[in-house]
């Protein structure tokens, strides 16, 4: 009620660009990445889109209980593990598979495993699967190569099934150190005599680094329709679809006259007559502050469905944005805008703020109504 | 449950700011300003925070209708007015005063009044209090002068209650235009000769402008313990406190040889051998992305209230970020951190992050569990 403000996420797109993951990788099996609550899409939507998915990878436990609830009967993957001992025993409730990337989790699993009796044990055992992380360079979680082995052996001599994973820090780029042939030689040569699956491509290594597939795959921000390297360009050839809509509408109009200002900090001063927009979404929409003069918004005509792309103007403030009209004529209040989309690439909006599509998308803002719609 | 990232607002900072509001606007009237959800806060902590004020000020009906049934009985405005005839229904059934900034809103008021019955438009008009917004030069909403005094007329003959408000574009500085002053000329200008209190000053102009304070102020951020202009040092003499802790923990330590580097794209290449901290905190739970090498981060010591400051390394990732441990030799696994809050002023993250505390508040995430407490 009340603002215009709206996303709307589109789980067939969702779906579609599944298919695309599947196309890519020769239908190895997938964990869709549906952390931060799928991107800010909602885990309802990902339950939706993502149904043929072999798994969904995910941080926070209660997640993994909503899709229980919500009936998804397949893989759920716990990203950075457990934390604690009730975690471990919700994830075998909740019949996850755990990352575990350092030694804390290690003595957490082994010592909790030890006070079962015999039976328990074995019971338990064979039901908890294991992604042993290596830090094969990114040096954020995982084993160090020296570490992996004997952690290995300590899981696996618990009886438990360990797979193996490690996670790239510069598929997107060939001019960032490490690179992903560095270090993906590390995980090869340090998982190669060892039993169990194999993980390591996210979204850019999946578009660019075919060798890398291994056995499950790990996409994440091409499965929302945007670019991992935050360029869209990079990905425009790939027939990706954006499945997350953020629409507004025009709530007022000014006029300026030369050498007046719009906004906080009067940093845009009209230079000729022109005619500005106010559109109901701000920065506690989830818009980025930090989008500078010129971020493309579309303003749609009331009457038809043409409009055409106007630039931001002024400050973005708490609620509100400003956009030029002088090119949209037709524009009045109550004409609807489009933030990102299918006629805004996300990334054009997140290239100019300095960011990228993944911190804008997960930053949708809790007020700002969400429909799903299935195209 | 999982991740140890938690934010807690502390009600009794929101009301020592409240009464310093108070105290610099000789007990005027307020109103305190808890759109966005509070700035992030959350209403039920702002509900409990601003039992003292007159009044609360918002955007949305749905916020206004949780507000009510809390049991707030004092007086609600709508800072951006109603939408649809459906908003000013409910507009009267919650009470609440609201903003007219547009000619269209005008209409919408006019044509549903004069579809009424004399005796129901006069029971009706007597409930209606407007503040009538004036645009005095931020170009933003509201009528301009020339269309005020008709705007005025409008309402008044309608008999209708209406007050005015204006909003200031640079009262947090010296160096933009237009300037409080002129802004301030305009208003006076437009309104002395009008029935109705006037709302001018923001938090900015509460602290510097005295001259303005009028009948009604509408302090926003300086409420929740952060600077206006998103310097620290310009509040730091005002006793204000704030309100809102993000704390975590960490969750890994990795130990870098020289020439190694941390999170994606590489950006931090040690030049001798570090010790380095993982946090689970990154910008999906509303930490900016664009923190840069050495914003602060508090890191406690688990067997003591002892703790020091480090800096941030590498590039915040979606869900974690690193920090250099090399000077907190006592730091561990599951050692306490604060992102922000009383140890780290929000609006020192905000600064080098390029952007203020406003944006930082109300982009916490909704997957942050928020604990509220009395202090």
């Amino acid at each position: 009620m009340s603002r215009p403000i709206q996303a709307t996420i589109f789980t067939q797109n969702l779906s579609h660009n599944l298919a695309q993951v599947k196309k890519l990788t020769k239908a190895r099996p997938t964990w869709a990445v549906v952390k931060a609550n799928a991107y800010g899409h909602g885990l309802q939507a990902a339950y939706a889109g993502f149904a043929q998915s072999e798994g969904l990878a995910l941080l926070d436990l209660h997640d993994a209980q909503l899709l229980r609830e919500m009936g998804w009967k397949g893989k759920i993957l716990l990203l950075e593990g457990i934390f604690t001992t009730d975690d471990l025993e919700n994830c075998l409730r909740l019949d996850c598979d755990m990352v575990v990337h350092h030694a804390s989790q290690l003595i957490l699993i082994e010592s909790w495993i030890k006070l079962l009796s015999p039976s328990k044990h074995e019971q338990v055992s064979q039901k908890i699967a294991c992604w042993l992380k290596l830090n094969s360079g990114m040096n954020r979680l995982g084993f160090k190569s020296a570490q992996y082995v004997m952690a290995y052996q300590v899981l696996f001599g618990l009886g438990l099934t360990v797979n193996h994973l490690t996670h790239f820090a510069n598929a997107d780029t060939d001019h960032s150190l490490p690179t992903v042939s560095e270090q993906w030689q590390v995980f090869e040569h340090c998982t190669q005599f060892l039993e169990g699956f194999r993980s390591a491509a996210n979204s850019a290594a999946i578009l660019r680094h075919a060798n890398t597939h291994a056995d499950w795959t790990r996409p994440g921000i091409m499965l929302y329709g945007a670019s991992p390297s935050g360029l869209w360009d990079d990905i425009a050839g790939y027939d990706l679809k954006p499945a997350m809509q953020l629409s507004s509408a025009i709530i007022s109009i000014q006029d300026l006259e030369p050498g007046q200002t719009v906004g906080y900090g009067g940093n845009f001063t009209a230079t000729q007559m022109i005619r500005i927009g106010v559109i109901a979404c701000g920065y506690a929409d989830g818009y980025p502050r930090s989008a500078p003069l010129g971020t493309p918004v579309w303003v749609g005509n009331n009457n038809s469905d043409h409009g055409c792309i106007v630039p931001v103007i002024g400050r973005v403030s708490m609620d509100m944005l400003t956009v030029d009209l002088s090119h949209a004529a037709f524009a009045e209040v109550g004409c609807p805008v489009e933030l990102w989309g299918a006629k805004v690439p996300i990334d054009q909006v997140a290239k100019p703020a300095g960011t990228v599509g993944y911190e804008l998308m997960c930053a949708l803002a809790a007020r700002v109504p969400v429909r799903v719609a299935s195209n």
